[in-house]
């Protein structure tokens, strides 16, 4: 399989992660998104929406969106589970997933604040308050759904799906300086997290098309 | 079960029109999000994330996001089946679903638009423009993706969870006046699916919460 990933997209991190902790073999494509490769006619003709990440399988299918990804890796790699097997509690942890996917993730991404910057003029300053509002709204709830667990991953004693989207979004947060004191939990499960092999594999710093690694 | 619901909200129309697929029974309880109902206390305690929709269990369990709802729906309640069976059908039905999900839904909702225009003082203008421009980015791509069916459904020959994401995104599409003569395929198929009476039960035109309803 070839997963076209960017180093420092959150949504290519969370899909490292999870291919890691399944042991996936995978080849690696990189997809500069600060040259805007992914606009470019040969990573259209695969994913015409023009997004990283993309997951292309043996069969030349090409499938897009991290969480589509993930619940494929989920339903094609069983073993390690990454979902709860009661369909409540897999429900529970589905939504504190999406709760980053669609309410943090597509309102910092690039796309948008280039938009806010360039399109409707934002200063430095707009677009960091922008940033902070749209994380703690829903770290807000994150740090209360996680509060009562033991503070090394979000749900249980092993890596979920939970902390394939947990672990990119702290990233991003910490990348863009928010004020994270306010999620000691979140915080706690973040260093746990990091620490571990399949995520310290899946980091940006460690990808080969980040520059700092090639040079 | 419960389901808390705003007539308007596209997010909870989608899983109206899911839960009418498959026949099942619920009481709606509305969430006026016009008088930030959903930010009250009695709403935050069962949602701490403040966000509609939201279901509750026979036990209590109040489940948010509503592809989480969507996708215990489908575990809980697997016929008619939603998704393929097929797993990479699956993944690519996904990636379709979540295109809209995540790439526009959050991008266009009240409580972005609003933050542009008080906090960052948009004009009417540049709140359409924004407004127009993620729908832009999305329907494209999934214009591609439905072009070679028969325009009643956006894949196969029944109603399945794309066409739970894309109904309601494009009525908020026409409400806010976007031009989607572009999607001649989608066009055709919002007018096929909302004359069948698990969309049109699920309308927002026909919710007892809006206003034009009950007077």
């Amino acid at each position: 399989m070839k997963y076209y990933s960017y180093f420092r997209s959150s949504a290519a991190y969370r899909v490292r992660i999870a291919l890691n902790l399944k042991g996936v073999d995978y080849e690696q494509v990189p997809v500069n998104l600060a040259k805007a490769q992914q606009q470019a006619q040969a990573y259209l003709s695969r994913n015409p929406q023009g997004l990283v990440p993309a997951l292309e399988l043996a069969d030349g299918t090409v499938l897009s969106q991290s969480i589509a990804i993930l619940e494929w890796l989920e339903d094609t790699y069983p073993t390690p589970a990454l979902y709860p097997a009661d369909a409540t509690k897999r429900a529970l942890m589905r939504s504190f997933c999406l709760n980053i996917a669609c309410d943090v993730h597509p309102l910092n991404n690039l796309s948008v604040l280039t938009y806010l910057r360039d399109v409707l003029g934002a200063d430095p300053q707009q677009v960091a308050a922008w940033y902070s509002h749209w994380v703690y709204r829903v770290f807000d709830a994150a740090e209360q759904q996680v509060a009562t667990g033991t503070g090394k991953f979000c749900f249980g004693e092993a890596p979920s799906m939970a902390d394939c989207l947990l672990i990119p979004q702290m990233y991003n947060a910490l990348r863009f300086e928010v004020d994270v004191t306010a999620y000691p939990t979140l915080s706690a499960i973040y260093t746990h997290c990091t620490a571990l092999p399949a995520f310290e594999a899946a980091d940006p710093a460690r990808q080969a098309d980040n520059p700092d690694q090639a040079s």
